[in-house]
């Protein structure tokens, strides 16, 4: 069983960024620059958004934040990033789910310029993502696919199943896995909540993605001998013992499953440090103008 | 065994159809009127175009044919769709494919306004679909949805094989299948050119979907018993004694699947019948801004 570390990887990957972002500064004498929007201070919301200032200070690239109450309305919203998408020193804009009741989240996402929609959630690099155009991907799918690239693990005519179906993750990447090319060109099953006798599908996966949000539900049964478990959980369960009162915890039954697993992501440290990466990435993207001009 | 009658299933609704034709024209003064674009003299492209305006003509909508030679520039196409975008009485515009080699295909997709996209090919649309927001839904995955609600069969927790990845059949209605809903909350199994044992795979389904564009490529053994069938395919195999010299044949060998199934689609007269009529839906929805304001 080899375990995928993807705080190794994504820590490769930095590097990789860093190398680029130095260029773009030195073509263009400007950092590449990502605007990140927080409403209110809901504490998950504050820990993510810190994280993505100080990763972009960590690969050279510049920030800003722009912080609003959470009483601002939808207009105040709109409005700022209509400038923030005008502006030509913000290469990327990103919202800060999720945003209080009195604001159509779907709305402001839209409302982004797609060619600066770092997160990929616009309808535009969705459906171009689903074409199988150039758009930026989400940051978890992507990160999951590049896993599985520097861990050279063939998908080519491999059974995925993907448990889940959310327009984040489950969704987009068993759209990814199952299109044309390597990674790719799997033949992709999505399970969800309304799939009775789960295991006689993930029974059936080389490759098996746990994005449902329920801790250990993957048991030692459920898995093939030989398969490679990617696990996306990270719900935070109570633990008296950890210092902060809980503890990350997958949607896999790690102590379990692990040794019947070819590959396996552990939680914390397998896919979260690459969805983190994954919006530089895309953010870099947007800097080098290569996938809108 | 049913055989699923598409052709009398399109007739009713194109009827539907026609009523609410009616009431556009007594609300509004004009009749819902689409525009297609035909470049050069390819017998298939004139059939379907001829057929589109015809169905217009039957259910009461507006039609306008705008025809190029072979040699129209791309600027001289995207002009003419730019005026299209702008006149305010066309609403639906569509652009018969395959284009002449010259012209890129893509880019003239993208210039079609997206809410006048009746043909569901516009990245905001696909986008909008696989997110679950209102779109226009492609004409064949929507009339093979369209089929299973008025045949009352049952999809969720059911098990669907989709057999082809194509972005207008096979790739939007594994997506639509498998969203919450109904018809939908399917486990959706996506298989294609690069899946080994299909039979594997297809011997699983509920309902089969063939959209793979092979004759006859689905035989008895692949089937379950009593599954629904869904034949997508179109092919124009030669028949030396049918009066034009080909027959449309399916993906199914229907002769020796059709007595293994709870319902079957026929070729022709199945899924085909539902795709024409798909476009009238669209072109309806767009006239009564029912998706787009």
């Amino acid at each position: 069983m080899i375990l995928i570390d993807g705080k190794k990887t994504a820590e490769e990957i930095r590097k990789e960024i860093s190398v680029e972002a130095k260029r773009i500064f030195e073509k263009r004498g400007s950092r590449p620059h990502l605007a990140a929007i927080l409403v209110g201070h809901d504490g998950g919301s504050e820990t993510y958004v810190a994280h993505k200032v100080k990763d972009c200070q960590e690969v050279g690239f510049d920030s800003t934040l722009v912080r609003f109450e959470d009483n601002v309305s939808e207009d105040e919203l709109l409005e700022k990033i209509r400038e923030l998408n005008i502006n030509p020193l913000i290469d990327g804009i990103i919202v800060q789910l999720p945003l209080p009741k009195h604001i159509n989240e779907q709305k402001v996402i839209e409302s982004i310029d797609f060619r600066k929609d770092v997160d990929g959630f616009h309808p535009v690099n969705v459906g171009r993502m689903v074409i199988g155009l150039p758009a930026y991907i989400s940051a978890t799918p992507q990160g999951i696919v590049e896993l599985l690239k520097r861990y050279r693990i063939t998908t080519a005519g491999k059974t995925c199943v993907v448990v889940g179906r959310s327009n984040i993750v489950g969704r987009p990447l068993s759209i990814l896995l199952s299109m044309k090319g390597e990674p790719g060109d799997c033949t992709v099953i999505v399970c969800h909540s309304r799939t009775p006798n789960i295991e006689h599908f993930t029974l059936q996966a080389d490759i098996l993605v746990a994005a449902l949000g329920k801790p250990k539900f993957i048991k030692a049964n459920m898995v093939k001998q030989g398969a490679v478990v990617i696990d996306v959980g990270t719900t935070r369960v109570p633990e008296a013992s950890a210092k902060n009162g809980w503890k990350l915890t997958g949607d896999v039954d790690f102590n379990e499953v692990a040794s019947k697993c070819s590959y396996i992501t552990p939680v914390p440290g397998g896919v979260g440090p690459m969805t983190r990466v994954g919006l530089l990435y895309n953010t870099l993207l947007a800097a080098s103008k290569k996938i809108y001009q």
